[in-house]
């Protein structure tokens, strides 16, 4: 967590119902909307991201509509599920774990009357990063009506989203992730065809009302009582960003996603070396490293040995992919030394635990480090 | 807020799949059942108390189901339009605001086909506080299968409520009332007959779905990413409770609840000196005050004055009654020590600003003293 955020939380002691709270509250959504790169309103609400993808079907939805979920993951199973809950009538796009849809699925999965698309932008529990571009291409082409809604909670800040260019009309993001506070805000940008749809669809919502939202907003204020605290770690965590990039929270968001984007490219270089292989090699996401373990090794006993070894936390595979796959975060907060210092954790447990053949000690460093050599030269000619 | 919470959020920097999280999670679960003192199961989510009230619909109704609702406030209104935003037929007894209902009209109301009833512990709009333990009886004797929920979010903490004894279905509480932590968790005790409806229950949820909840509580987790640093804030506030009570949770609630009618009633105690009157004179609660300014004065220029000249946050009345009245919080943290600080800056007012005919400092304080002395010496004595 980013220490300038910790403080400001715990400072963050005032009434939601003042002058003072209403001051940060717009300033905060100023922020997002910054930080997020659109014109569209931007949502805050006090829920973790589940919340938020709730409100995208209960608000844009109504019993018996058709929508398209395109999943490839837990997280798109996630969008079935919940769709599903709202009464929709559900077309799925399924691809195995680990890749990505094919475009001509998505193409013939579409129907005149489907009302919305959902997807991820990054799927975190493969490591997968889905084609959002290709995906709004696509419906526009088709002239679809159905709207987009994009779950991006690990996608922003380390993947591009331009969202009003593409037309993406819900995004939805968190706290706790590339932003680097704790867990408990969730957030949504939501476009001028979403706010036209809410008019006429009739799925039950109240605490996730986005138009009720939307007018508390216009005063000031929220709807229910929000999250004080985790709104001041929030407004101090984009300080920051903005900080590092001359006050530029857009140049900001970009230097973050390049920064996911180098320690994901440095951690993927490592692992040959070490007998690992990518569990996402065809489309593999910054947010998130997943790996497949040496054939036989139960991915847990990784995660157990970095922690205990390095108090390192890697995260195991969820659901079925436990003891599968492992994983390596790149949100926020980690840089490329940070990076360096995971692998160079991963090496120590290949060599003693894995005894992976042929391994020597450095190898995946030395990788890693061509890659940052050659990302930083490349960033820098881009800069300059 | 709570220094030791303050604290406790800013370090708890840890992931949510972890033996760490789980361990605290489950101490934390364990904490609140014995502060609510019930042996039902508790749920928690990352929500404000509005989500929780609204999982008390979603999970317990289906469309068409006849509920009840008590309602004489801002937040009894708040139970009508969510039971009706899922589709309930909702039968409401109303009590002016101020006054608490009639237990005859709640009898009448109550039909052979009520599946659930729906009221506050203490209405926070206006300072009222309503006979749970009546309602609970009236429903057990006419042998109702209703379900009674009760939002305690300002009443756990400030008003006595023998959940299992008189046999409350769900209880709501919030994090930012008597615990002192910042808003942004909510938790419901759910007795087994609620579990039970729950299996038949249509009305669609997903965020708020208690079962779901329940399972991953049972394994340590919750469903979703939970609000990790909140978790650790209400840790700490249940440890501080606890540690004033010699260790025991439900000594310390009793001693909050002690303190929060202390307060309150010295509070009530002040206000005739001032030419102030109690708006919910007949069932005042403890969590807060509710009082008419003067005849012909806007209580927004009380809350202000108070605001600008001492730093003090009382709130103004909301909705419609806006100007109309103004409240004083006894939740918490505040003691009979800040209560006279409070008195003081009243009398303040009262004399420099209100020019009340006939006041003299110091006439309130006295007042409040008086019960403080009387309070003590009864507390005193029952404890021993």
């Amino acid at each position: 967590m980013l220490p300038a955020a910790q403080f400001a939380m715990a400072a963050a002691d005032i009434h939601h119902r003042t002058p003072e709270f209403r001051a940060m509250y717009q300033r905060v959504l100023g922020q997002l909307r910054a930080f997020i790169g659109s014109k569209n309103d931007v949502i805050l609400m006090a829920a973790s991201g589940t919340g938020a993808m709730e409100a995208s079907v209960s608000n844009l939805t109504s019993p018996g509509d058709r929508v398209l979920v395109l999943t490839a993951g837990k997280f798109g199973e996630r969008w079935t599920a919940l769709t599903k809950a709202f009464g929709c009538q559900v077309d799925v796009v399924t691809a195995p774990y680990g890749q990505t849809f094919a475009l001509d699925a998505v193409r013939a999965a579409l129907k005149p009357d489907t009302r919305a698309v959902y997807m991820q932008a990054t799927e975190t529990s493969t490591g997968a990063r889905h084609d959002v571009a290709a995906v709004a291409e696509l419906l526009r082409s088709a002239k679809s009506e159905a709207l987009l809604v994009v779950d991006a909670i690990t996608g922003l800040g380390t993947t591009h989203l331009e969202i009003d260019e593409w037309g993406l009309d819900v995004v939805i993001g968190g706290s706790q992730k590339a932003v680097m506070i704790p867990p408990g805000l969730a957030y949504l940008s939501v476009s001028e065809r979403a706010w036209q749809r809410m008019e006429t669809t009739k799925n039950p919502r109240y605490y996730f009302d986005l138009r009720r939202e939307r007018k508390s907003a216009a005063n000031g204020e929220s709807a229910y009582t929000p999250a004080v605290a985790l709104i001041a770690a929030l407004g101090a965590a984009f300080d920051y960003i903005a900080g590092q990039a001359g006050g530029d929270l857009a140049i900001g968001r970009d230097t973050l996603i390049d920064n996911a984007e180098t320690c994901a490219a440095m951690t993927r270089a490592a692992l040959p070396a070490m007998g690992l292989r990518l569990f996402a090699p065809d489309a593999p996401a910054a947010a998130v490293t997943a790996i497949l373990p040496p054939e036989g090794v139960d991915s847990g006993v990784i995660v157990k040995e970095m922690k205990t070894r390095f108090a390192l936390t890697l995260t195991n595979g969820q659901g079925e992919m436990k003891g599968r796959i492992f994983r390596v975060a790149h949100l926020g907060y980690f840089d490329p030394l940070d990076t360096l210092a995971v692998i160079g954790a991963l090496e120590q447990v290949a060599h003693d635990t894995l005894k992976t053949p042929g391994f020597k000690l450095g190898a995946a460093l030395a990788a890693a480090q061509q890659i940052l050599s050659a990302r930083t030269k490349q960033l820098t000619a881009t800069r300059q």
